[in-house]
């Protein structure tokens, strides 16, 4: 995601207390950060935030976690946070290759929304359903394996579900069409975007058994 | 599928030697009605047969078999046949819930073309890949269950998908829009209005390991 960078990120980073500056030093025991037993579910690539604020306050009986690796990106959903008290929401600005360094058997659901496709296939091993991502994240997962995917990128979705059924994963639901659909959903800011422009948007849940 | 009537239907199904008037003798020694251990593909629900016909053309050394229900539009293709002299190829006019009454392990491929999506949910056991169907593939397949599905019907195509991966299937090859890629494909009747309307066409293809 290209982004105007804001002025005085530096400053915003430093003084959040929704940001983890060393998330590290929590592997293996979130559960004691949050100060409950609830589920941990983790966004990867999370941009400017509105869906993973809007999902920690529509549910606040789940710990959310955050994860951009832009940290001028970060910044913006920090921004956004300053007015707000929402203790189930943390972020983290780390390179998604470094998730097992950081959790330990703690998530119990990922999300995925608008990826960047890496269209090229030299660089499909990029794309975050790549065999080397799906066996970083099965070193986080609590219980059984759980991603919930939303992409207006056909070919991303396409690889996604190879990949994804390659790897032992089952496809619980799909649409190819999420607004037209009754299934629970809280918007990106890609995604509002999008659906004004009546792109539609493609969604997966699957699950390894 | 509706279609008119020809005024000669029995005539041209009694007559044709590319129907098999009683499939269920063939059970278990279709290479010998072949005369061949070749690869046999199977098209359930094959219309007026334009996709089954050319595929038995294009590759000669794979036996075809046509299945359908609706003996008004078996007769469509066997009129088209009259001409031909294709010796790689049979039509069957049999329900496909009793397909394993006719094959025992010699399908090697199955596909699935433009099947009709039963939206109802009421119906949904209907669909050609309900787990009532793949239950039945499983006792027909030789080797690994390969089928290969197109349609230009999103609910199918999405129910598809959850169905075969709850049954085991992984999805090897995908798309959204059959007709932007190079993947080798012959059209079927519907097909080729549809691509001329601008409707895309979802292809899948999944096996079992």
């Amino acid at each position: 995601m290209r982004i105007r960078n804001l002025k005085n990120t530096q400053e915003i980073v430093d003084n959040s207390t929704y940001l983890l500056n060393n998330p590290k030093e929590y592997k293996g025991k979130f559960n004691t950060l949050f100060n409950n037993n609830n589920e941990i579910h983790l966004e990867i690539g999370m941009g400017k935030g509105n869906f993973i604020i809007n999902m920690a306050k529509k549910y606040p009986d789940i710990n959310f976690i955050g994860l951009e690796l832009h940290t001028n990106v970060i910044a913006r959903a920090l921004k956004k946070l300053e007015s707000e008290n929402i203790p189930n929401l943390k972020l983290i600005n780390i390179n998604a290759l470094e998730l097992n360094e950081v959790f330990d058997k703690e998530i119990s659901c990922i999300y995925l929304n608008f990826s960047d496709p890496w269209p090229k296939k030299r660089n499909a091993k990029r794309r975050l359903t790549s065999e080397i991502f799906l066996d970083i994240y099965e070193k986080i997962y609590k219980n059984k394996p759980l991603i919930i995917q939303k992409t207006d990128n056909t070919s991303l979705f396409e690889s996604s579900i190879i990949s994804l059924t390659n790897h032992g994963y089952i496809i619980e639901d799909i649409s190819l069409d999420l607004h037209s659909t009754d299934i629970d959903n809280v918007c990106t800011e890609y995604e509002d975007k999008f659906a004004k422009q009546g792109i539609k948007i493609n969604y997966l849940k699957a699950i390894k058994k």
